[in-house]
């Protein structure tokens, strides 16, 4: 039996990834166009997005193309000032993005509520057109990654990034078609799994690592240290590559692998000055990503820069995988989780 | 020698604080007043803050105070959508507040250029008036801490909460006197630091720890994060509360110390179903904060939740230097690092 075997749930949903894009690609243009019209008519002075756990990366990438392709300031809300703390900011002109797997945590609720009650235009972006998220806002878009039973979200985290791509790229005036090699691409990645397999056993007794990217490439080392923590159990610890040299870099030593993200284009063209003081501080570092760079696991041309994010995650959703199976444990129902988390 | 002696220019700075901030309160309120009625006069829908490594904490703290006492949608500015993509947002409306200790960082001043560019106010925030960063905002508050020797930052921490805090508070119509009674509950904080040098002991030879807490707690716990990074080497990740049972929670384990900080107020109850999670994982689980809780370092009572976070940290840079110093290592001058951290 191979690892992907063990894998279980967890590997087929990995898997499944090109399938589910193109499924995306193909059926999602009308309801995209009309969530994208209906906020282009609104015109919002500021994007808010609010999510939590693997959704607050996607929400993150959201954020970097809010900045970049539409110019407009940006923030990931602090949920419990309006659920605990009781805020009832004043949201007029502001578009709130809420972004979730199941669209069943209470605090993503209870936010949308408080944000459309504010002024806000509401846009729900989940994987459950049925649920409580999806009906308190005033829009929705289904990111259309089919049932996801792996408590380790994979394909739910591309299509939130794919489906939040779509529909910021239509609000800017695009119409998404950048996106067409993606699933050719990431059928690439996956067919040459072999490589993070045999990564996989080089990390099978590190207890720390840290993950670090820029731009872009950032919310992938965020998401990649999450799949490392909650499938393989490593401390993995994820730093814009910018942050990692205020301070963390003295905690640097040859016992902390660092994963380092480096996409082709600016965010990883800002990755050059950050290299050479991980190498003094006798790092081991394994890059993912640019062939141009060196990379160990080098991901194939083609891919514009803001969409580059899908496929660098998914040597990492392997590399968990593997590190977890090869530790004895179980992928698809990590101890001391449950797949919908309900904060309050 | 003592610890806190071999400690050197960290300890003398820890020390420091709850003069430095009398200073402040007695000084300081000429300037914020102006600052205040600046932005009063502007009305900004959005306030968005740019910082990097400690600052950037407080910048967090910032955002909570932003959300629930002013009501207004905040946002934590990814720098390098500025920097390095060449973003050109429409900020006009926007309060842009940039927080640093030493002014010097090109990577902030650049942000205020384009920021001030966009349209937005710019208020820089820094512990040096003559600093590029300083010039480049068109207002600037002084937060007093004087020079700071040690690379980790300690006192300029503190004092940036402070002075944030009484900036906003007087735009929300405040005249800051809650925060009269800090000082000497420092004082009285710094008295007690024999129950931390003696919880040094116990994380002598740990290589993990997790730190966690909610609402205005949260700063706290990234800072703390940062501190046992930056000057014991640990391996140390921050998470708010609610976000460590979305997935980290499954790394925990009798391994990895648990440090919660528990403020008397909102965020600390919010605590209360996270800990019982924690403890299913078998957590060595340590509370900082409220008597009531059963904290282990109790701090004293009498400050509001909002000002709580400048009496948590106290404990935590003191665990820092401890640990940094009973494993060798010179907490005034890490591995790796320097005290102006310069990224583009």
């Amino acid at each position: 039996m191979t690892t992907l075997e063990k894998g279980g749930l967890m590997a087929a949903e990995i898997a499944e990834q090109p399938g589910r894009w193109r499924a995306l690609l193909a059926g999602a243009g009308a309801e995209l166009d009309g969530v994208a019209a209906a906020v282009r008519a609104y015109d919002p002075h500021t994007v808010l997005l609010v999510a939590r756990g693997t959704s607050d990366h996607a929400a993150l990438y959201a954020k970097y193309l809010v900045e970049i392709r539409l110019g407009k300031p940006a923030g990931l809300v602090s949920p419990s000032t309006m659920t605990a703390y009781g805020a009832r900011p004043d949201l007029r002109g502001v578009l709130m993005l809420a972004v979730s797997q199941s669209g069943g945590s209470p605090d993503l609720v209870r936010s949308v509520e408080v944000a459309r009650a504010g002024g806000a235009l509401t846009v729900a972006v989940t994987n459950n057109a049925a649920s409580d998220l999806a009906r308190a806002a005033q829009h929705h878009v289904d990111v259309l990654a089919g049932p996801e039973r792996a408590v380790a979200a994979t394909k739910s985290y591309t299509a939130q990034l794919l489906a939040l791509h779509q529909l910021l790229d239509r609000i800017a005036g695009g119409d998404g078609s950048a996106a067409a090699p993606l699933p050719d691409l990431a059928d690439a990645v996956l067919a040459s799994g072999d490589a993070v397999a045999q990564l996989a056993t080089r990390y099978r007794f590190a207890q720390r690592m840290v993950t670090t990217g820029r731009g872009y490439s950032y919310p992938t080392a965020r998401e990649a240290a999450l799949k490392l923590m909650e499938t393989a159990y490593v401390s993995a610890q994820a730093f814009s590559a910018a942050d990692l040299l205020h301070g963390p870099l003295a905690m640097i030593d040859p016992q902390v692998p660092v994963l380092a993200v480096v996409a082709d284009g600016i965010g990883g063209a800002a990755m050059a000055p950050v290299l050479p003081r991980l190498h003094e501080r006798g790092a081991d570092v394994c890059i993912v990503g640019s062939r141009a760079s060196g990379a160990t696991i080098a991901l194939p041309p083609g891919a514009p820069e803001e969409l580059s994010p899908l496929l660098e995650i998914l040597p990492f959703q392997l590399l968990a995988l593997h590190v977890a199976v090869d530790r004895g444990g179980d992928p698809d129902a990590p101890r001391g989780l449950n797949k919908i988390t309900e904060t309050l």
